[in-house]
């Protein structure tokens, strides 16, 4: 069924590299549509929305459009809010003075839950409103959906940073820490084993949220990759913990969502480091071991230039399909989701409920993981992952054949 | 005149994205020199002459070099250790057991301080040899040069680096610190300053080694900027110190060339971030701040597929014409260097004497930094990095043209 009104796309949580490819595919679909009038964009997502910040998308250059989906980060801008039902009641005031009768939101599991929220106020309400949510995270956490757009290019980021980082280390040797984001889940810091290209390439061990981690264990493991091949490149995410979640290292600030703070910080990783430092210095007394950690941060949720194709084409094709979602009628609210074909890769996108995507996320499966809990099963991750992070740098090694001494 | 003897190539000291361009430039023009016989690789540097483990580089694929070429951080692998008599005295054993007459060492300073020792030991023993340095270093801190091969792409990777975090910085406001590698030069910081596209781009203040820092007025700078518009990103190098060079934290570890340890650790960003937080807290005691602080680390010096095309092909070139002086004859020794020419940029190679080189580095100029020593002057900076940069990834921002509202 039609719906004549206006438009409404917002951009909420953290930025991706591709996550304005979803922008402007919401966008141009929805100025493409006859029966939506005004397209608008809410400067820092519902934040506009509340202070009457809102912008005219058609007033955009249809070409710098393009240039924008290329673009990492959220080029409306962004906002970490929860909503509450007053905050909720006056985006309603705001939707009806400017007859907005589609509303996308962009972005992680919040915000499919701030979609959420304001759908049924909308229902409760009586005001007909298609509220639809355009998944994105690096974290690849959301529920429902095969993968998410924003997760192959970041895990591209961290296998080509891996990939640099196993080189250095085989060059001068040493224990090399990285920390990987991912607050509940390891499918960034898991996507770290494509960078092995040649046999003892890094990481040669790596840790995820999803096997409890201990201090003791991690230390011995280190250890015996050292014994064998005299280095070792460690992969951590920043959300592992001990049983029952019990942190590593706190830091004590929490956001509004009630999620404390791992990222931003060098804590984790220099903290792994100096245990390193005292357990290596008992192992081995009479030796000097170069021992280093890096913690990635933000660097690997948007960099300019590293992008996964098939990840940018993707997030365009779910601003898309929100849009051809709503205008049909057929679900007046959900969450665009992708489903992987057999054989090839292919995916197809569908709609599913709001609530289903919002508030809980996806965590690797266990078994994805070995038993040990210190590495992938790359038969299990690879086939998943590979086609999400495309092709990555040519990486190639000498034989070195050695003379024999006279 | 034509020297008739094997040739022996070695990597030292960090990796860069570029330095087996530099490998390969040698390998390749060493391969179809007629004078010399075998080309030989000595694995982990001056470690592999000691040790006895040398390669015999002629039975490497003439197709994979090209891909080893194109591969970051040392494929000969390297080695931090400075050469004392001893250790020379075991070196010429080994060049006369291999009839090396041809010593191509790649590296940085500490490299060309190495090749120095071994050619002025070889003219105190009578033994011809010719010993050419070639340049690498991210740090772009050589004498006598224009640049560095290395530099380029490093400083290409901090701008995308700079690019991303603006972006995310500009989508969620708040206080973000980059720490960038540079312990004696602020090159590779100040060019985190190319990062800046649109007005109010970050990096809005830049901290280099090159001006002494004061935390005190960093923190004003920094409330400064917040106050002009609500967020701030600053890129500060690893080697800022106070007057006389007071350590900012000092993490006490020294390498064998009595370097202090600074990066592979979140210390500094960390107390920087911490400093704001009290500051800022003080300064705006109503508001909460997000104030993070990502240490780029390792990260920065030979990231796969972040690569600079003109420092790629300079870093070639280098590795020729150091072989090509070699058999000129010209002279015995000495250390490839680029000349800029006048006009649209292009370079000339010549050779400098290895003592030019050899244990001094170049600053920046001081006054490329502006008087308060808070950022670059463009004016100075720019013409310089442009070209060994190469063109940056595009970026993109909407006209975000306000709707008046009802």
């Amino acid at each position: 069924m039609s719906l004549s009104g206006n438009a409404l796309v917002g951009q909420s949580g953290g930025p991706t590299a591709v996550i304005n490819q979803t922008l402007v595919g919401v966008i141009k679909a929805a100025l493409a549509a006859d029966e939506i009038g005004a397209v608008y964009g809410a400067i820092h997502g519902i934040g506009g929305i509340l202070a009457g910040e809102i912008c005219d998308l058609s007033a955009e250059d249809p070409d710098n459009l393009e240039v924008v989906a290329g673009t990492p980060s959220s080029a409306l801008l962004s906002v970490r809010l929860k909503p509450t039902d007053d905050i909720c009641r006056r985006i309603f005031e705001r939707f009806k003075q400017l007859d907005v009768r589609y509303f996308f939101y962009i972005g992680g599991n919040d915000t499919a839950e701030t979609t959420h929220i304001i759908n049924e106020m909308a229902r409760a309400d009586g005001y007909e409103l298609r509220c639809f949510h355009c998944p994105k995270t690096i974290d690849n956490d959301l529920l429902v959906t095969d993968h998410c757009p924003g997760y192959g290019s970041a895990a591209r980021w961290v296998c080509q940073a891996f990939m640099g980082d196993n080189l250095d280390n085989r060059s001068l040797g040493g224990i090399k820490i990285n920390i990987v984001m991912g607050r509940d889940a390891g499918w960034l810091t898991a996507a770290s084993a494509l960078a092995r290209v040649f046999p003892e390439d890094g990481p040669h061990v790596i840790y995820c949220p999803e096997a409890d981690f201990d201090l003791a264990r991690f230390c011995a493991e280190v250890e015996a990759v050292y014994r064998r091949i005299g280095r070792c490149v460690i992969a951590v995410s920043e959300g592992v913990h001990g049983p029952g979640g019990a942190a590593i290292v706190d830091l004590g600030e929490v956001d509004s969502h009630g999620n404390r703070q791992l990222s931003g910080s060098g804590a984790l990783g220099d903290f792994l480091a100096d245990t390193l430092k005292a357990h290596m210095g008992k192992a081995f007394p009479d030796q000097k071991h170069r021992i280093r950690a890096d913690t990635f941060g933000y660097l690997q949720r948007c960099f300019p230039g590293v992008v996964s194709e098939v990840d940018a084409a993707e997030a365009r094709r779910a601003g898309e399909a929100a849009v051809a979602a709503a205008r049909s009628g057929e679900h007046d609210s959900g969450s665009i989701a992708f489903r992987r074909a057999e054989g090839a890769y292919a995916v197809d996108t569908f709609v599913t409920p709001l609530s289903t995507v919002a508030k809980d996320t996806k965590a690797m499966p266990r078994d994805w993981l070995n038993e040990a809990g210190n590495d992938v099963v790359e038969d299990k991750l690879m086939p998943y992952l590979r086609p999400l992070v495309g092709a990555l740098p040519a990486i190639g090694q000498l034989t070195m054949q050695r003379i024999e001494m006279p």
